[in-house]
């Protein structure tokens, strides 16, 4: 079997790859602009937002060939350089053929952006700070800052891989996101290196199914941004790789940053698991699970710590799905408030339901007794502080 | 031409109805159990929820045979009578049946409820609550109390319709609704009543026809209550009757009382439509205009006062409709600060739009250029006081 282990300082542990962040001016003081670079050429998988509308570094990003390689990556926060158009694809270019400038070994740069929508990057700033980087540095800390927005903590992940014949290998990630977060805002940036020698085949197929069930099953408001990216750059470094020990590595990786993006929430100060069992079909299950998640009612009854499983019920009831209210049973974590139609509420029961509200984290499991098929969404409640935060965030 | 006169005093005016609210013991003080009586027996339509889990009160109503004809409503606030299953509905019928004792003319009498779920009816309460009633009372203005929730102002309009042979006929309801509002708290009621010599089918389509341009259009959670209920009855008392003109007033009153729920949501400032032009099909127009209504991160800038775009352009983008950047035009009012892949923000446009937002009321127009189907959703603002009234309902 293969071993995991966890490390600190992000991802300063992946060998060949480099990584800083500095200001360049687009926020008052704190870390704007980030780089990760590797000294060997990589396979590049990434998932993007599903929005009509993608932001120009998505557009940008797909204009390279199919299964084209990269050794770099440009990130900025506070501007998302969405919804400008042609414009902003050119600014890009620009601002990539600068950069080859200062390090000619550059191939196919990406860009990744985060930040309010609609206005043009400003490249002269970005440009002009160029200098301030060291290419050779290998500092996780600053650049995992540099990409947050309303975001209060980093995000950073590390794992050692020890396969059975002794080799070994690394993933790692930055990652930002307070929330599913607002599309104002663009959402969610996550970036995984990995020195694995990972077919290229199976990076696609595995980043694909991890993100599926990771960022995938979270909500913090039920927007989707113009800008959501998922990116995962393998520089084959390790020689060493195993599909099995590399789908669980980066399952619990995606699961676990995904986890700190609800928690990081805005305004959020629990993060919910919503189990949706025994639907007649998958999909049913997933459209009453996230429909609970997304809620306002449930959130804010979430917030109050208020067992009101009536507003879990009428939300599966207006999901539409094949329910019946004689089958359904509703649980808080090991709590069953209501059972096959009847209300099993007592003085006794709503005290031991609302001490797991008050929990930071807990399960409300509906079981539909019409099937086989289950889902989890996660979220999280729905708090003055989300409003004040997202009333006025442009300023 | 008809003509329509608005009165005072609800549904007082139209003849041969009665109606009163009372306090049964159900709230603290302050109204909970009305009636509304015809001396005439009535032809009814209604509409209801679509959520699954319907509340007792409405699975009660359609066990009636079709068509079936009544001259009593008896409706109660602060329990819903929902998720009660059999019992729920067993209830209902002692109810009744105890009514009946109090007035035998009594014929296929309904019940309608708003509140908290799964939670039995304090039948005792209720019924030893029928004392107090004087059935032959015209007061309008306690039943339009009785029904209420969290509503802040009760809500009753009544018109005369003058036809142009000189006979005229009185339309007036009672309705309730603070917020598309919360499940638990069982959203919406409205009642109507009228005295024009309509057809039953006619009954039936106008009020089909009529909700779905009035309450189908407003939001303010996105939640489907259990218990959402829209009946019309008519004792035909005038024997004066034209479809257009009915049409009309019905059209009015419904649109009427949905602003007004909207204007009385919970914790909400402002009354916004958001108008979507020239979609490709009218499905579209609709999902994109209802999620506009819908989205938190649109709700929290209109409460901030944030002319912030981009949060209008995302959630388009994520609806999932056919549109494109270059062809997307987005107007606050008649301030355009998008127009076809560009952004018009300067600091005069951003002033203009500001001003826009600082109103009661306004429309935010997205225009796709894709088609020639339109729909018009209408939403208020998300407030921290929303947050606060829906995170600890039933205490």
């Amino acid at each position: 079997m293969f071993t995991i282990l966890s490390l600190k300082n992000g991802i300063d542990n992946v060998r060949g790859f480099y990584s800083q962040g500095i200001n360049a001016g687009l926020k008052a003081k704190d870390n704007d602009l980030a780089f990760i670079r590797s000294d060997e050429i990589c396979d590049i998988s990434a998932v993007f937002t599903t929005n009509n509308f993608q932001a120009a570094p998505i557009r940008h990003f797909k204009r390279y060939p199919k299964a084209f390689k990269t050794n770099f990556i440009l990130i900025n926060s506070k501007n998302a350089n969405a919804m400008t158009g042609e414009r902003g694809i050119k600014d890009i270019d620009t601002i990539l053929n600068e950069l080859k400038k200062n390090i000619p070994t550059i191939q196919n740069p990406v860009m990744s952006s985060t930040g309010v929508i609609g206005y043009t990057l400003p490249k002269e700033k970005i440009i002009s700070a160029f200098k301030k980087f060291d290419f050779n540095s290998i500092d996780s800390n600053s650049a995992a800052k540099a990409i947050m927005t309303t975001d209060t903590f980093k995000k950073e992940l590390s794992f050692k891989v020890i396969l059975p014949d002794g080799k070994d290998f690394y993933i790692a990630a930055i990652c930002k996101g307070a929330g599913m977060i607002n599309p104002a805002m663009a959402t969610m940036l996550c970036f995984i290196i990995t020195d694995a020698e990972i077919p290229k085949k199976d990076m696609d197929e595995l980043l694909q199914q991890s993100v599926k069930s990771s960022f995938d099953t979270i909500s913090v408001d039920g927007d989707t941004s113009t800008n959501d990216t998922v990116m995962l750059l393998s520089n084959a470094k390790s020689k060493a790789y195993d599909k099995e020990a590399f789908k669980t590595v980066l399952n619990a990786l995606t699961k676990e940053l995904s986890l700190q993006i609800l928690k990081d929430a805005e305004g959020s100060n629990k993060v919910v698991a919503f189990e949706v069992l025994n639907a007649a079909t998958k999909k049913e299950a997933k459209k009453a699970a996230t429909m609970l998640s997304n809620s306002l009612l449930v959130k804010t009854a979430l917030f109050g710590e208020d067992p009101n499983w009536g507003r879990i019920a009428s939300t599966i009831g207006a999901s539409g799905i094949d329910a019946e209210e004689e089958k359904l049973t509703i649980k808080y974590d090991n709590i069953t408030v209501f059972s096959k139609g009847s209300n099993k509420m007592d003085e006794n029961i709503e005290k031991q339901a609302l001490k797991v509200m008050q929990q930071d984290s807990f399960k409300i499991t509906c079981d539909l007794d019409k099937g086989s098929s289950s889902y989890t969404a996660f979220g999280c409640d729905l708090s003055y502080e989300y409003v004040k935060i997202n009333a006025d965030y442009r300023t």
